[in-house]
């Protein structure tokens, strides 16, 4: 559908410039920066840009232009032709231009480039005149005739190559530069040979028939297959269209005056202040990347010997190329990505954008430029991804390293590991006592593998998702995973792991990316993480704006250190079953859990005291004066159970049970669906004498480190699994009546709060209720999500992958909180619950609690604060700042 | 608190009623109904009520009365000797009267009558000569001491009746009546020597200090322990209180012209509308009940030879009552429960209310009163419960027949059964299909026991709720069961089950009452059930009234025409996963689902395809014209996984695969959480050949029964377990192309819709996404529960009793839909999905389908039609009706 007063054509350069940076989505990425760049002064060869309207237009209508298109393209061309002088088809001085694709974002499998068109067997001539210089001339027509003909007229680039390769022969010369301007002249006439052969036609001799054929391939190629496969995967909408950019040539390969170049306004990969690129004298666009010949660095100073640096070689056009890197980065206010040609001494600009980095990069620039005050601090947050930051915290690969790819898995935990595969937990402890560095391989962890993860460097299991219990249990101590790696067979019995017909044994090494979730075969090199002064600077700032609280999820002192370290404000959540599966104890627990009646639970409850009294300790001490969320026992029961008759028969000889009795209570005690079972509070109200214990050691412990320290905890009472408000009643009396009690017989008391996990959609919806006898709510999203969903997250593996590979999810609900269901809910619950209690705290301690997008949420919903692993606390102290600056914004606008 | 302006007494009787019926929360039920019967001229003896607030007053006071009740009560007092022209306390002719308790309810445990209150030493000198019978006077004072000294003074009634049994040796005579004056005087003298040696004091003799204490004792008996008790289990406030009715005596232990006696105005077991009731002469209150004398009929009618009835004895009173038995019914309109006493042939009312009655009664009773024009027909709809029709549809045990209490699990399928013990179903079916009537017992069942509950008579689990597999099974098959008996061990080695030291072997025989959840050992005598035509007749009121529809869950032929035969409007839900278990198809489903690849699948789909077209033809002819809603497969695939290694090896061969590979697919079909696991719709979409093929057989039956019987059926296709609205759009698309392929194969189509079940908090939470793609929503209220609580039917048995048991939960929310939670997700998701589509037929097909007060739920949700297992239709259609009722009365009140 045309329209006579549709603007399809907007002009950049030579003072004509009609679009600007902020118009990508209808000029493209390269066309918008194009025009802001010649609008701010720089040099720009001057072109226009056919908008992505056309490309919309002409896509669904058949491939037709609208009707004024050409009138519009002939008017801009002759701007183009009187600004430079030159007219396009000239016989004697012709006008050359490129013809390149620009989408809003860079996309690959589309039409990229084509330059020189406008050369044809009568033009060249006159370029061989005008320029005076035949090999130029005879080059340039040839690199026109195989860019137009592999990517217009789609005649294989192997072909061309190979004619030059038999040039070269011929002419017993090795590079291209070498070949004489004769001898292009017969590259071309083979090269128009093999297009006529290939495509049936005489290849287009005339100007105008290559322009709107080049233009036409740009905008067919949007709608190839790897431009749509590529769009599906990134979730590119077919509708946003690519913009074509027609533009006069300059020509970096007109002489040893000429060159052309890349390079970013800042190191990409360290972030350090300086100039960073490469260029090549007397070379065309292609040339840098296709590594015919070595390209040679910007500034003296980085040129190792033997290389020619620009700042040498073109003295004044190095000295204009450093004031537009200044300019572009004052007017950007970020660091940028160059395209530029020199010809005969003079800087031309072909492309500018923001440059990708290094999470170092990145925080480093973001920090420096905030320093030197060309952006705001608020800004200078926005610029880095906090998931990024895990990156920093941990070892990765060294991206140089030669590998050999085993497999694939779930990126579980961030960071790189080396070792020797081992199947067993003990096994992994008992060679790391011995000094060697281990990956556990298991097809899925379970608690009682957990002293093994903590030996072994990194783990890597065949079954389970992002947040199986490997999974989550690698995040919380920092270890490399790799969960869920399908492709993997293992075998424990052979002691061996297979994968595409590879097969490791026992003992051989292996190298896990937890970041990718890539296995290697053997050990690959590894680069340490160093935290630069400008982390600590970022965060200060992250910590000034943000209003969620951070706090971490913690049981073990080690935990609680490297939470505090990385500037946890408190525990948030403290999973006490997790403290259970010490050797030391599990007798005692699984007693507790065998015994048939009240009296031998208190038995066995009664041995646990002293442990859980001085896990408390601990953890107060590092807390001091810090909320600790302690959550009563949550555990499946049946991960608890014996294994095996030895251990059964172990548990009833310490009951004084017979063995038939124990394994009937055994058969009993197993569920169909754990997850939905007797735990949680459910277990608490049906023994209670097992939270009675649990109040009473956490507040003989934190009476105990008021004394010692002067700094009392505040010890935050959390009682799992409540779907119903007398459950929460019920348990709360019994957390007040141990705490009257120890504070009775201590003659001392503290205060502490009594709260719930909100992981049941009853929970949420009943908040109203639940919140008069809470002091705060603590959003369980994992077993919330699980819920909502149906969905366990041990056998999600089955079909999850395929549902967010489909769209069917949006994402892995485990990963990012679902802002339509679960979130929802958690929006119900907070509005209900303070409307009952106007200040009740609302925190997340789920998986959520780390993850950015989740954070923007939590930061939406009101909540106080979020609880993360250890190692995710940097990361959500930032998304915290981003989310309240998102706020800010939000609100403001 | 007093206030002197607070009214504490009101009168009754004699002209001055100052109470009526509907007073029961202040006066009582006796008090309120005491008044009402006086206002109607009935001859009630005249007294008063102190109200249920004086209780309140007198237990929150530590046991004090407000201080103007002194004053009221005199006052009272004074009005009734004016009335009878007697005095309290006066030696001549002494006014006695009766003090009794009366609570808004009846309720155990609590004081409940002295009689005869006001004699003394010197009183029963005057009534000697006032009624000039010395026997009676002695007598009544005996019975006046032996009640006020075991309820009011605490002394052990044995200890009097020890007396009375001595006195009778003494005299040689067996019967009470045979004891002369003098030898009740002699009584008299020993019953006051035990009061004083047994409480320390001499009795009472002031007859006002009588009548406090005896007043106290009601009021104090409102707290004790077993009241306490029996409150808390049948959840009446304490608040509530009761009242004290203080009345002038009538005798009829006063000569052979006076009687006591209780009836009912119909037969309370059947309904008939006859007298129906028992009297003694010569008699007074406990007498009757107390078994020492043989109670006589009413009606000559009703006479055995050897009977004297009242109609016969007492002619005039006789047909008083039998005017009053008319003015009451006329008067309150229902059947009611009367106590009387004829003195000197006169006849006075001391009770009436409504009275207890059987099922079948209570649906003759309401029918024909319906029909007499007393009730109208919505008021005869509202006097039947329906859960109570359960009872008439199967057989049910004698209540008068001998049986010996083996243990009791949950009530989870009504009607009873006798049968030999069996504890396989294999076995099950080889005896059932020898003639034998069998019990099957199990731990608990699973799909595969299916042939062994359909062949035995009652099914006994001693594992699993009222939704466990077992429950809703046997439900649906009208199969008594009785589910959850955790006191009963299973051995299946030993072939016993035993329970508190008893044992039962297999062969022996059992007998199960499902509707009480009662197992008893050896046979119990049965009643069969008689469904009347007082059924039809109520059925048919109930249609018209209802606007819910009321359809059912059925898969097999024999399902279908009961659940038509019950009056079902349709199948609300077919679960084809039933249809799957079927010996000579299991083994294609298992190839199915162990299959590595789609092509494997296809094969083993393919000899499904004839089997699944068949099953749709029988259903869909015999509900041809009605809508028949099928659910496509939802399994838990476990369900379906081959057990032990010989039919492992039975699938490798069939499917061409060794036999570690099976092996290995096995095991990684295994599911942590099946119920969150890979089924329903994940199966449709990550295995779509599946449902391909269901929905293809479907309409392929569809296009059949529509040519064959000219009633084409209308197939609403359901896919379960939706969470996403994509997961809708895509097997909805599937369905649609599957019905456009098999139309365009047969030339001919069908008209069919496609919708969803809500079973996930999620799907109801994005109802209004959802719905763009369903025809109709059906609310899957199990799963729901299960989801919205957290909670796994199959495992709920280790708590929800104790839960339910102590007011955690008001009620199992298997049982009955949880409106706070469930509910208000439900209503969530009506209101959104018809936010999207105004007409969006709305449905429920849980278990909550065929529960009454579930029902009323879905009639104000605004639902279109409910659905339940076969036996309930009956039920679920009086509920309808019900609810259809009291939302009309609720819009209009």
């Amino acid at each position: 559908m045309s329209d006579v007063t549709t603007k399809w054509v907007y002009n950049f350069g030579a003072e004509a410039n009609e679009g600007r940076a902020g118009m990508k989505n209808l000029l493209g990425g390269k066309g918008a920066n194009l025009a802001e760049m010649a609008s701010i002064g720089l040099p720009v060869p001057p072109g226009f840009t056919i908008t992505t309207e056309v490309c919309t237009a002409f896509n669904s209508a058949g491939r037709h232009y609208p009707a004024d298109l050409q009138a519009q393209v002939t008017d801009a061309l002759a701007r183009v032709e009187d600004a430079v002088g030159l007219t396009f088809g000239d016989p004697a001085k012709p006008l050359l231009v490129s013809v390149r694709s620009g989408a809003r974002v860079s996309m690959p499998g589309m039409m990229d480039t084509v330059l020189n068109l406008g050369l044809n067997d009568e033009t060249v001539r006159g370029l061989v005149s005008a320029s005076g210089d035949a090999r130029f001339a005879w080059d340039s027509y040839r690199r026109f005739i195989q860019m137009f003909g592999s990517v217009v007229l789609g005649v294989d680039h192997h072909r061309f190559e190979e004619i030059i390769e038999q040039a070269k022969i011929d002419a017993g010369v090795v590079e291209d530069t070498a070949l004489t301007a004769a001898q292009w002249q017969e590259v071309v006439a083979e090269y128009l040979l093999l297009v006529e052969t290939e495509t049936g036609k005489p290849f287009p001799q005339s100007p105008e028939d290559q322009l709107w054929r080049a233009i036409g391939a740009v905008f067919g190629s949007w709608m190839n297959q790897r431009a749509i496969t590529y769009r599906r995967l990134h979730d590119i909408p077919a509708d946003w269209g690519t913009a074509v950019n027609v533009q006069a040539m300059v020509f970096g390969n007109r002489g040893a005056d000429c060159a052309t170049g890349v390079c970013f306004t800042r190191d990409p990969s360290t972030g350090e202040d300086v100039f960073y690129g490469e260029f090549l004298v007397n070379a065309q666009g292609e040339d840098v990347v296709a590594g015919i010949r070595t390209p040679q660095p910007l500034s003296q100073a980085r040129a190792k010997p033997g290389e020619v640096s620009m700042e040498q070689a073109l003295p004044a056009a190095y000295a204009e190329l450093l004031t537009v890197r200044e300019k572009l980065e004052q007017h950007y206010k970020d660091m940028q990505d160059i395209e530029f040609t020199v010809q005969s001494n003079k800087l031309y600009m072909l492309q500018t954008r923001n440059g990708k980095r290094t999470a170092t990069a990145a925080l480093r620039i973001a920090v420096e430029m905030a320093e030197s005050g060309l952006i705001t601090r608020d800004e200078a947050l926005m610029r880095v991804n906090p998931a990024a930051l895990d990156q920093l915290l941990h070892p990765m690969l060294n991206p140089d390293a030669p590998r050999t790819l085993l497999s694939r898995g779930l990126p579980a935990s961030p960071g790189a590991a080396s070792g020797i595969v081992v199947f067993s937990a003990d096994e992994a402890e008992m060679r790391a006592q011995k000094g060697e560095a281990v990956i556990l391989v298991r097809v899925e962890t379970s608690p009682e593998d957990i002293h093994g993860m903590h030996a072994a460097r990194g783990i890597l299991t065949t079954r389970g998702g992002m947040t199986s219990h490997a999974a989550v249990v690698a995040r919380g101590m920092g270890r490399p995973c790799v969960s869920g790696a399908g492709g993997v067979a293992v075998d424990y019995g052979t002691q061996t792991l297979s994968a595409g017909g590879r097969m490791v044994r026992a003992g051989e090494a292996i190298t896990i990316d937890g970041a990718t979730g890539e296995v290697f075969i053997g050990y690959v090199q590894m680069i340490e993480p160093k935290v630069s002064g400008h982390f600590g600077t970022m965060m200060g700032w992250a910590d000034a704006v943000r209003t969620l609280k951070v706090r971490s999820n913690a049981e073990t002192p080690l935990d609680a250190e490297t939470a505090k370290k990385f500037g946890a404000e408190g525990i948030g959540l403290c999973r006490t079953e997790h403290m259970f599966f010490d050797p030391e104890r599990i007798g005692a627990v699984r007693q507790m859990i065998m015994a048939g009646d009240e009296d031998g639970r208190r038995k066995a409850v009664a041995k646990l005291l002293p442990f859980q009294r001085g896990d408390f300790i601990s953890l107060f001490r590092i807390m001091a004066g810090l909320p600790v969320t302690i959550r009563l026992l949550d555990p499946p029961l049946h991960e608890f159970l014996p294994h095996g008759d030895q251990e059964l028969a172990e548990i009833a000889a310490a009951l004084g049970v017979d063995f038939a009795t124990i394994q009937r209570r055994a058969a009993d005690l197993s569920e169909a669906n754990p997850m939905l079972g007797h735990r949680g509070c459910r277990l608490g109200i049906t023994y209670p004498e097992i939270y009675e214990m649990q109040a009473q050691a956490i507040f003989e412990a934190a009476l105990a480190v008021a004394a010692e320290t002067g700094a009392a905890p505040v010890p935050e009472i959390m009682i799992p699994l409540v779907g119903a408000p007398r459950e929460l009643e019920i348990t709360r009396a019994l957390v007040d009546k141990a705490a009257a009690a120890v504070f009775a017989d201590k003659g001392q008391s503290i205060a502490y709060q009594v709260g719930t996990m909100i992981e049941l959609p009853r929970a949420a919806l009943l908040a109203d209720r639940i919140a008069k006898s809470a002091d705060f709510f603590s959003f369980g999203t994992n077993d919330l999500t699980q819920t909502v969903y149906g969905l366990s997250r041990d056998d999600a593996g089955k079909f999850l992958p395929h549902y967010v590979d489909n769209g069917i999810y949006e994402k892995d609900p485990f990963v990012s909180l679902d802002r339509d269901g679960v979130g929802l809910l958690v929006q119900m619950a907070a509005e209900k619950g303070r409307q009952t209690k106007p200040g009740l705290k609302l925190g997340i301690c789920g998986e959520h609690g780390g993850d950015p997008s989740s954070i923007a949420f939590c930061q939406e919903a009101g909540l106080d604060y979020v609880s993360c692993s250890p190692y995710r606390v940097p990361v959500a102290r930032l998304a915290a700042a981003q989310a309240a600056i998102g706020n800010r914004v939000d609100r403001t606008s």
